[in-house]
């Protein structure tokens, strides 16, 4: 399995807290060696690190961490790989280009079996991950030609994810840079920090970072993972079949979608 | 204007000698300040670096200066802003996905009040670059609604060269992964290294590196560039209209597209 990290803020922000948590896990305080990736939307572009090795012991990762690159809405991955071998092609998260918009997509999961219909958008690597993503962009263009808001894509997403999730497991994130989705399948936290701040101290590292120190009054940064990144914070936890849509940090809509048998 | 970078080489191989020289270009030895990025391809993946500040000062550019990525196609490119603001969506190279291969297309010149009609890829940014590298692909995927190959497709990607070329200046760097493609409008120059190998100098740094010692016999190395990145090699100078095709660092196909009044 993998995990997931996702960011949604109102004012640019760094994630090097979280991301420093996180890396960790991927070769020192958990299994995820089989690669990592970080997407940072940057206006309308989005910059892309990824590598196939171990996240705790990447050069690049460590660059990452060293480089505080601020941005309203991160994705970010680390991999422990199941389907498909491990390679860049293989590393979450994936991009592709729809409505002049870069969408960007990580999952944690597997599904079993999933051959989709080869559509416009085709993985380029050999995960069911990537097909699932390439599926739903198709699915998207299929129901609406041409660009749409959010909202009113959300019922073709949310029932994509439906589907998705009856094939196995489906916790994944979702942005086009304006917008944060996520669906949970069977795991995934989230916390909003907002003033007044205090201080959170990572569960995977000797970290404690003073967010009073760091931001502003008017700030508001919501985390998501599939894990607790702090052990000193309340995150709230997901249930399955749960979605929410986040923009400037705030959850701007949400549900429960429960798989009926 | 912009300056190109591409490599086609039959062994992984690092181009941390040439990116070094120009990223000189990029601020130090020369003006093109606004953002520079380069594409190695792993596999199938392709690993994108991009930063829309001046190279020569550029953390991201110190790390891939570092940390030598073996790849066997490479596109880069140092921007000077002509058309569309200084930004990371407008950076070079551009990157889509098309028939599940990633697609990455770096261009040097300006196209004239360019407006192609939109099709299924579209810009992200707003330069004519990332309008045309967009058009270009709807023509390919017009005219071949399945996966073809290069060979096939070189005609159509030759008649769409010749027609930017009418709308203006259009040195292009163009690869999958497999292959690369180039096309001449005004200034591209190319430098196939195989044994013997000799030392280069780059022209832009105090840097001499001996080829001998780093590559095996069999190496084969192709270099293209907007101008000549070494001041002791002899740089071939394409002509107006000429285009090649490179595969394992050898010309595989090329020719000349003379414009007709």
């Amino acid at each position: 399995m993998c995990e997931l990290l996702g960011m949604s803020a109102n004012v640019p922000t760094d994630i090097v807290f979280s991301f420093t948590g996180l890396m960790q896990r991927g070769g020192r305080t958990g299994p995820h060696r089989d690669g990592w990736g970080i997407g940072f939307y940057e206006g309308r572009g989005l910059r892309l690190f990824q590598d196939p090795s171990a996240s705790a012991e990447s050069e690049v990762a460590r660059l990452v961490q060293q480089y505080p690159i601020k941005s309203e809405v991160v994705i970010g991955h680390i991999r422990q790989a199941n389907v498909g071998k491990v390679a860049l092609a293989n590393t979450h998260p994936f991009v592709r280009e729809m409505w002049g918009r870069n969408w960007c997509f990580a999952h944690n999961g597997q599904l079993a079996d999933f051959q989709p219909a080869p559509g416009f958008y085709r993985p380029v690597g050999d995960t069911d991950s990537e097909a699932a993503f390439c599926d739903l962009l198709n699915r998207l263009r299929a129901a609406f030609p041409e660009p749409a808001d959010i909202e009113a894509l959300l019922p073709t997403l949310i029932e994509a994810c439906r589907e998705y999730r009856r094939k196995g497991v489906f916790n994944c994130l979702l942005s086009d840079g304006d917008w944060l989705f996520s669906c949970c399948s069977t795991k995934l936290v989230q916390i909003t920090r907002r003033a007044p701040f205090g201080p959170a101290r990572l569960k995977d590292a000797d970290l404690t970072v003073d967010f009073q120190a760091e931001t502003t009054p008017n700030d508001v940064v919501t985390v998501l993972a599939t894990e607790a990144l702090t052990d000193n914070e309340d995150w709230i936890v997901h249930q399955p079949g749960q979605w929410t849509l986040w923009r400037g940090g705030e959850c701007i809509a949400e549900g429960c979608d429960t798989l009926s048998d």
